[in-house]
């Protein structure tokens, strides 16, 4: 180990990259200290931005010789810390390798981590194809984040998370062997599906350096409701129902009544009426798809919808407004106050009803303004206490509260994070989520990255914690 | 170790099992010497039939002590050996372990490793719910053998393959401790995914002794066409294209020539053509279905279809008859000849032409009869040579066709194995299919098991061999 006081001496990536390729200067590694979430900025040591896999390789390969820290990065839009670089070290910007080959006759495309997820998508709608999982962050977050933290958002309830896209990665393992995980294929069972064990791994087993992913056609009809509940267990009744009932939504998205009325505040053009709310997009290639709305509909109605707002076409962008515009509505929503973290549990569908109440109650027995919104056909709810972050006292209850909500969350059989990831901020509940299995996530950490280098301090917290 | 002669010394079962769920006589023990596959026959030295999760816990924990092999077994329908006991020691027949309990609000259920596939499936009809890799072993696999290799069949191609509907698997590792791996809910992002390690390992790293399964509703509308094209790349560029065009049929099987052939003989009244086949099922629960039959067979005419026969309703089991009487028509179509082996590689959609040729080229050229089926929307082809089993020539002559097609298969960037598993039969493709990751298997089986006693032979290859 080459610690001292003032970080670790990173010098011998100047032997290992090409010139251009690393820079010690604390101008440019400031820029990697902190990532779009609320935890404690570090600065690295280095930044490297590599050209391709043997690159990767070779700064790993010297890194892990010396007991440095290696930390990936891409996009930094991440919110529980992800790649904040926590130990020092060397930070791995691999935004630089962006390449896009697309395959359309296999339904698929072969890309580098460094590819922004809106450009992807903008390349792929050439061929009438699209990359599915539907991230909020679309123009900042890259593919590489994505399979790190495993990501998904609004599409996810009809084409699934970025875990069910990858069919193959190359990974670069800490060591600097480069290795190939899985598969150009629609399926195998040919032996164990390491692509599986990198993707969602945040960087802490190896450095993705090439994923070929699965890819959709773009849905010819599309239709997007916006309904209002009497009350939020109404609501998320009906989301409920929808999803039984087999049809699969292209988006089934959930509005508190606080979050309504923020955004009411924010933007009264929207029109909107302050209740609890449902905003449904469906998909389909045929035109069967107003056969779906009309049942989506009745269901709505069944459970009490007091309001039913449909669109096609470019009306749909309307409709949405709304929810694009909650989370700046709810971040400026009040002088002095910010979201200091955002929720993201994910229950069993049947207990959205339950996790939205226990929501309400916590925020009301903290005496903290607590908006909620989620990508409801997937049981995810993301809930963003606004406090005041000079204030102590409040920002303790803002992360009580998350306290709260994740247990209920893991109690009710759920998880702590649907698609943000551990990072940082959840490791404190990957004991309580894992159980015993916690220990096997530490042997295989072990096994793979037996130095400890790779994103140190994220995802498992250490034995002593 | 207690091995001998005549196998290890496993009286220690009768300590941690209750009364009449251990065997040690040789005519049950017989019983789980072979699988549905060629491979050679191993009598165990033992078998139990644990009744819960503690007491395969028990029988783990004792066996891991003294290094005494396990092999989980279930159905025992597999083909590559993979639950044959080849180096002695215990079976552990999971089979009993058969409960369901049907979540039908949350689209999951709860199942035991036992638990028969159509059996399952008809619980799930009552409430309107289908659990859908839709397998032709159906009858007789197992839930827990489904998980083990990742098993699918006709409907993968909309609904995914086992590994898709696995969302939680309580796990007993092999020094008894039992895991948690994942939560019973659609999405999460919390650390490493063991249950996707798990599945599709073949009980080489520990017993699934529960899962949680992501169900889907039963479709209401069906429609399926029997289509005939004159010439194979015809048949499978019409596969491609159906699926690249964004309709996603709820099975696209294709039949070869050859097999329609000898499904001819086998029975006239079927009345097929005997030319390259497919067989396309359209799922929708609304009436677009319609459009979307309309749209498939422009897609099939576009490429050179003969022959468009398509059904509704009960008619449509007349259809899939001929797909249903293929494995059976393949056995018995000549005295004394009989399939060696079935392949069961993927390739990327668009190689499908390719890998069709490349089996007729090798059936031509080593003088083998192969009739040849598949999944063809996951790009996955089976292909049984059936020979004399006493003519050693021509045995070795179908290893030969295998390892060509196999070979190929990876060449274009496809699989080994789509679904059957590596079991035996597989493990000496895997060094070529997975180059330097084959050492990260064996770290990864190395460290959850660093006595070898899971289903030892199985898999992974030696580094030796």
């Amino acid at each position: 180990m080459s610690e001292t006081e003032t970080g670790y001496d990173c010098r011998f990536l100047a032997d290992v990259v090409d010139e251009g390729r690393v820079s010690f200067e604390e101008s440019r590694r400031e820029q990697y200290a902190v990532d779009a979430g609320p935890h404690d900025p570090r600065t690295p040591d280095a930044v490297v931005w590599p050209a391709d896999a043997a690159e990767v390789s070779r700064v790993l390969a010297a890194a892990n010789e010396r007991g440095v820290p290696v930390t990936p990065w891409s996009g930094g839009s991440s919110l529980e810390g992800n790649p904040i670089p926590v130990e020092g070290g060397v930070v791995l910007d691999v935004y630089g390798m962006d390449e896009v080959s697309v395959r359309a006759e296999d339904l698929q495309v072969v890309v580098g981590p460094g590819v922004v997820y809106d450009d992807l998508n903008e390349t792929l709608a050439r061929e009438g194809l699209r990359f599915p999982p539907g991230i909020s962050s679309g123009d900042v977050a890259t593919i590489g984040g994505m399979i790190a933290n495993n990501a998904s958002g609004f599409n996810a309830v009809r084409y699934g998370e970025t875990r069910d896209h990858v069919r193959r990665l190359e990974v670069v393992l800490p060591d600097g062997r480069i290795v190939e995980c899985g598969r150009d294929v629609v399926k195998t069972s040919a032996g164990y599906s390491l692509k599986d064990l990198f993707v969602g791994s945040e960087g802490t087993l190896g450095v993705v350096t090439e994923a070929t992913l699965a890819v959709e056609g773009i849905p010819e009809h599309r239709r997007a409701a916006l309904v209002t509940f009497s009350t939020e267990r109404d609501a998320s009744s009906a989301v409920s129902e929808v999803i039984r009932f087999g049809v699969r939504p292209g988006a089934i998205e959930y509005l508190s009544a606080p979050t309504v009325g923020i955004l009411d505040e924010y933007d009264p053009d929207l029109g909107l009426e302050v209740a609890p709310t449902l905003i449904v997009e469906l998909h389909a290639n045929n035109r069967g798809i107003d056969e779906d709305v009309a049942f989506v509909r009745d269901i709505c109605e069944d459970n009490g919808a007091t309001g039913w707002n449909a669109a096609a076409g470019d009306e749909m962008d309307e409709v949405w407004r709304a929810r694009r515009e909650a989370y700046t509505a709810i971040r400026t929503h009040r002088e002095g106050l910010e979201p200091v973290l955002v929720g993201d549990v994910v229950v069993p569908i049947s207990r959205y009803p339950d996790v939205v109440e226990a929501v309400a109650e916590a925020s009301a027995d903290l005496d903290l303004l607590c908006p909620a919104v989620g990508h409801a056909g997937d049981g995810n709810l993301h809930y963003t206490p606004i406090v005041d972050r000079d204030d102590e006292d409040e920002v303790s209850r803002a992360f009580e509260l998350n306290d709260r909500i994740v247990t209920r969350a893991i109690e009710m059989g759920g998880t702590a994070t649907g698609e943000h990831g551990v990072g940082i901020g959840k490791r404190k509940f990957m004991e309580r989520e894992h159980g015993a299995a916690l220990e096997l996530m530490r042997d295989i950490k072990e096994i793979v990255d037996p130095n400890g280098i790779m994103n140190p301090g994220k995802v498992i917290p250490d034995a002593t914690e």
